[in-house]
């Protein structure tokens, strides 16, 4: 079963609304451009319905997640920008930060393992970020950003736990919505649940009866564990490709929006993953990183028994390293 | 050297005007959605110049081809659309025929070779093309194509040297020039010359003082060469990466078109494709087959010493094998 079973609506209000999205966007419109959206009449008629492609692996720094740390770092004081912002991760969100830091004329420190890729390393610098090195055997990084954050006066900018992070990347389905009309469904790659949170504040309120999926790859299904036992499940650090989306627990933000936004769960082996990468490359001629493709690795395995409906996919981005790549040749 | 000497401009006036172009995409426009236009700042950085990406490896049958058959085909009468079209080649033209024919309701035969990969045939078969195969080493597929068409009344759809071909190629530039403004280079890759002919005709109207450049592999140098004698000169079959532009001399229309409209044509090795593809795969996120890199391929390896200027780029296809990707990985 693919699906997680439906759970309680919570009646909890939240403490975010589409106003806050669409603020967000206002806020982070000068400094990026929207991405475009892609149509495949071949992958339509593989999975029979009509598809929308977001192309956030064309988005500053190949993924979504520039949008919320711009969101985060634009509201930020005076003397909290001059003392500069921290983040811990190897990853896009890392990526995300360095760029808006360096849009906005910030300082930013960025806490990776000291085995992390020499491309990465590279990138991040080129950011013009300040790198502090951790072993991953012996040390916490959540725990060093929070000691850096303390000793330097620094700002932490969480990944995804955070309704201003959340909004940031909601402006990703709003502009979506502005290049599609009546969507029927809605998918989207689920790894800590920012991107999801955001993007289903906006699909829900935007069309009431929309129906919005998360996927996950197999192994790393914590939201899908979580929404059926209606409490935050937590997991082992998941074996899977998709480097992104390998958190072992629900945020407690993404968790009150997504059980009240999300009609269910999908999930995707990486066989699945490394297929529907494969269709990204050679017929829509575009590089998707792993946890990039899960929404589309959804349909073409044919995880949801949907026909002619219009169905709209965000993949979220293209930092693949080149190994990874081959496999998928 | 890199860049053909100055050459006599013809004083010839030419049977194709920016009217005719902009004739083209008003009948080509309902079927097919403009390209998106992608830029980079680690590219910008590296090169030391603004550039703008013209993403034809997004358009239907993923690469230009289908602007100009599309418009040649909405201009045959009612009797020669319904005995049909027949094209010759295992290539991008042969995709964009038989595309453009599909979506017009309109039969369409492709002469292709017997051992064109499996893949090529599928997607020409898939779009609902007949295909009459040829022996390569035994038969001339021109001859083939040209008593198919008399045989069966069909219409043949020339690959480039065609006044409403280069039309419907010229719509790229149009595209482009709506999407960004103040050019000062433009770069085109050079074939046969048909979309080389209908961007610079574009270009040279919209801004007569823009630098136009047309792109040739190293080995398949016909343009240069004949632009260097003033008159068209044949080369043997080219050995290069770019099979979209292996042809072994100038069309009549697109060198009357080229030896007016353009600055100069710039020659780039295999190897410097391969880098060009590269980058694009890994930086950019995206395929772009070998003839598609050509113009990036160019400025990455510094064919020209320009510095601080607006510099368009098409990327003219994506359709490339997985052979050749393996190889720029």
């Amino acid at each position: 079963m693919t699906v997680s079973p439906p759970f309680t609506n919570s009646p909890a209000p939240l403490p975010l609304t589409i106003r806050d999205i669409e603020a967000a966007a206002n806020r982070i419109t000068p400094f990026l451009q929207p991405t475009p959206l892609f149509t495949s009449r071949t992958f339509d008629q593989i999975v029979h319905n009509q598809c929308f492609f977001k192309g956030e692996h064309y988005q500053r720094g190949g993924s979504f997640k520039v949008r919320g740390a711009m969101n985060r770092i634009l509201q930020l004081g005076t003397g909290e920008r001059e003392r500069g912002v921290v983040a811990f991760s190897s990853g896009n969100h890392s990526q995300g930060v360095a760029i808006a830091a360096k849009t906005l004329g910030i300082p930013a420190t960025i806490v990776m393992p000291n085995d992390a890729p020499q491309a990465k390393r590279q990138a991040t610098l080129g950011y013009g970020a300040e790198i502090v090195d951790y072993d991953r055997q012996q040390q916490d990084r959540e725990a060093i950003a929070q000691e850096l954050a303390r000793e330097r006066g620094l700002t932490l900018i969480p990944p995804y736990d955070d309704w201003q992070i959340i909004a940031g990347q909601g402006t990703v389905a709003l502009e979506l919505f502005q290049q599609v009309a009546d969507l029927d469904v809605l998918m989207v790659p689920l790894g800590g649940g920012g991107l999801l949170s955001g993007c289903s504040m906006v699909a829900r309120t935007v069309n009431p009866t929309i129906t919005i999926y998360g996927v996950e790859p197999e192994t790393g299904d914590d939201f899908y564990q979580s929404l059926q036992k209606g409490e935050r499940v937590r997991i082992p650090v998941p074996d899977t490709i998709a480097d992104g989306i390998r958190t072992t627990y629900p945020g407690v933000c993404t968790f009150a929006v997504i059980r009240q936004m999300v009609d269910g769960v999908l999930l995707v082996s990486d066989a699945e993953i490394l297929q529907a990468m494969r269709f990204l490359l050679y017929r829509m001629k575009m590089v998707v990183e792993p946890t990039g493709a899960v929404a589309v690795a959804a349909l073409l395995s044919h995880k949801l028994a949907i026909q002619g409906k219009r169905v709209g996919l965000v993949l979220s981005g293209g930092n693949v390293d080149a190994e990874i790549l081959a496999q998928a040749l």
